[in-house]
């Protein structure tokens, strides 16, 4: 499969779509971002890396941080982990309150917000050094000691960042999170912060792909059998109110980010990331959405 | 893979849960079964057919049906049959009206009730003979001519069928069905009372699980890509709000009926059917979810 | 008090309103009437009988048939009735179905369409002769023989209504209901279709006004309690959403119809209704409610 | 009517429900209340003023205190007030996020805790000392300048309050109130804090009850209009999802709150307190509910 020329031909093919969509302006360090960006990046595993356009410019991951926030919670609490959320699709927006009302603070899924926060709580109890050991296992598997939190971003959410107040009260009033929630914010938003590159993201995601090797990294286990699932996690709760759509269209497993970055898996085969910030109305990236769909298109290759 | 082995292993380490969960009993003719029975079988894409205990006993298929549905609806409509039913996950009940009412009458997916009744609706606008076409369709993928309906188990779910009969109304009201509420709701129950082995069942879904074979059956036509995707659907909507937690154990497409059966699909590899009328209280057969998680623990094979 | 010149007064202020509001179209028969119609009738206990306009024009009463209903459920059922319908505000759309599955069948108060449906079930449980008794007592508290149910107008509605349907079958899957879902739906239908001028509801409704006098009328009767608390309802629950409205800027128990007429009832001092089909955007009749806000603000008296 | 003879009778007749319910303790500070107290009094406008039991004993009167809050808002900025907040029973738990985030931030009605939270935003932004301000126009309608905040309860409450902190962040998110959350919630717990007695609160609810005299205290000034307009907010809103049944059984507008008091007015006749902490599930006072049953059987009079 010549992964180069397929990713060439679908950069022609996505360019009418450059105008579409708007970017996240909800803080204003993410309304700084230049939209009219795209770069995209597949790591085999074979070791073959091919990538196009602004492969290796960094970007705000965003919610890509709650899979490798749900790595090390799997790694610290195995099944236990499922007590405080849980793992089916939400069917709601990301960041609603109704569900987790309903379900008296139980998070249907660990990427929605309301999961995210607990998940943090649960890091927050269990790392010495949070914010140092959670950077360190992102570096770890994407293999580059220069990724970094912005502080700028981090700032900025936190300070108007109602909605999550909002949820992490909600989740503090039944008992589901530990700390006290100015810290569990704090420690989400550096999480979301995190800038990376498509590059830097396939890379690391690659250690998702290839259940067969160990995987072991600045001090995160998990078995063959929780990378899979996490891969089934990513399938069904990924794309927020958009999974079906995305499964439907893509055929992979993944998770998105309101930066314009979309990562996802053939497991087995490869993981590409795809970056560029415009969304459509459910907070997904319109090209990378796009170039995916054509790269399971063209490859004839996917997870069905 | 030695799989008439791995199924009689998977029988010996579930009879423990032989006793769990209920059969579904809101009908008097389904409440007639023998709660107490089992049936496992696999259809490999290379021939291979491997079967334990009542594979060949025949169940009432319920909602499996609505795979033989959509595939019809699939073939008459293209993607057109998209603006009249989504293909996001629920996340609620299968039988719920809140969404249906929040959402205006456009079904979240094919596969909750209020979906397959508007593939019912297009059926019966679509087709000469509905009842007789369908049922063509489905004994054709089977390749058996004495698979037919069970009218008593129909008449029994028409007469007790309020909750749908409320769903059918919510439709009407909303300009989403065009067929009147009498023949729409007869056509659905009558196919949801198709009578199936494990065997047949499994040998009928081999048809979703090889998308490189030509599929034209009984004049349903249809590309490999959607295939593919029904598979897609299968995965992110089969299993009501149980989907995520098939996904995460079980790891393969699928879909599930009240009557206790289960087919799921290993693109490329198999296609399985599995029986066993006691359930959980998601409505999903107890036994034979458990089966399934240990074949795909088992045989290290899922599509994550 | 010279209400006479009072309804003069208010008549002439509420002209710029005439063409406000769109009267109820979802049936032909509804459709057909002409909208730049208003009448207004006051009762009074001292035998006082004022009125303007087109106050002998018959209408269709739709939901201030209710209070009729109410009335003959409470004289069969006493404080029985309770067990199968509430009696708090909806605080959502009188036909929302969301809140009658959340409430598990038993519908929040007897004056959305759910609640009247069960009031329909009752009374055809308990009368032996439901229609002509239902409008025997009607004609007895209005003290007019002539008044009559529409055909035309019930055979319309129940033509189109699919809604009302699919609630009249939710409550028959919970078991609220206990006669056939036709049979229910027709005589609730029956029941809307009454045809009534503003001088006849307002002497039927005085009957509400003056619990000080025995009731009795037709076979139904009620303690003096029991009208008061009658009244109570009317004040929490006769305006669907826009209860709290009515109560802030008329201040006095009443009950609206689709059909554009309002009744209301000053405790021992008088009733009036009020009459004109454009309607607001819940369902409530434009002129009417400002027709009683001007009423109770000219007259100083309200029950606050 | 001898209302002294009166309130002896009841006072016999709801001892058998001395027991019943349970006070509130979500937080500490109402935990230690003794739940084995009751009292009651009556004011008239005709200046006969009747109590029993612990009369003179102060409680926590909590969400009583909305209705202060009510009168300042109306105030300062008459119907504007409507904008920020509805007037319409919410039909759901006093602290329920649901209806606060399908309605984008507007609360149902001044007296829900979302409600009250944004009234408190209107009164930091109006008031030039807030606290001071509030409890002077407390003092100046009960006659008592020693009513004063709990800070204890004040404290307790904030440190405990997350469901309201969620509440605040949600309004915040949506835009609906300005100041700063910290202060807004410091306030709405300090307003919530003040203790009175069944004396106080009866005489200062009688400024309610008698709209034909001129409302003008320390700075408050209200309509005729207006106070009338409270009493019908409070007849519809007064008690949350309890509003309909406290209307059915005791017929007069009032308001109620968790330390176990309960207002309620008879317009241009009484205002009468009633105080027992044991609650039923609704929150509502067990034996406050029950006298104040009695109060209107007994008298015969309510507003209906």
């Amino acid at each position: 499969m010549d992964y180069q020329q397929i990713l060439e031909n679908i950069y022609q093919s996505i360019l009418p779509y450059a105008k579409e969509g708007k970017q996240a302006d909800y803080i204003p360090e993410l309304a700084k971002v230049n939209p009219d960006q795209f770069g995209m990046c597949i790591h085999t595993i074979y070791g073959e890396i091919c990538s196009i356009e602004q492969a290796d410019t960094r970007f705000s991951i965003q919610s890509i941080s709650k899979v490798f926030a749900l790595a090390m919670c799997l790694s610290i609490k195995g099944d236990d982990l499922w007590k405080k959320v849980g793992k089916e699709p939400s069917g709601t927006a990301f960041n609603s309150l109704i569900q987790l009302e309903v379900e008296k603070g139980v998070p249907r899924n660990p990427f929605i917000n309301a999961g995210a926060i607990v998940m943090s709580d649960i890091l927050l109890s269990h790392l010495d050094n949070p914010e140092e050991d959670f950077l360190a296992f992102v570096r770890a598997v994407s293999g580059d000691d220069t990724i970094d939190y912005n502080e700028a971003v981090a700032t900025s959410e936190r300070e108007n960042g109602y909605l999550n107040a909002a949820i992490a009260n909600l989740l503090k009033y039944h008992g589901t999170i530990d700390n006290d929630i100015e810290s569990v914010l704090h420690f989400y938003f550096m999480m979301c912060s995190v800038e990376m590159s498509c590059r830097e993201l396939s890379r690391a995601f690659l250690v998702f792909a290839n259940h067969r090797r160990k995987f072991s990294y600045a001090g995160v286990e998990l078995t063959a059998s929780q990378v899979k699932r996490m891969n089934a996690i990513m399938q069904t709760c990924g794309f927020y109110d958009e999974a079906g759509e995305f499964a439907y269209l893509v055929g992979l497993p993944g998770k998105s980010g309101v930066g314009g970055g979309i990562v996802a898996i053939y497991p087995l085969q490869y993981s590409v990331a795809v970056w560029s910030p415009r969304l459509n109305s459910k907070g997904n990236s319109v090209m990378g959405i796009k170039a995916l769909e054509l790269l399971t298109t063209e490859t004839k290759e996917s997870i069905f």
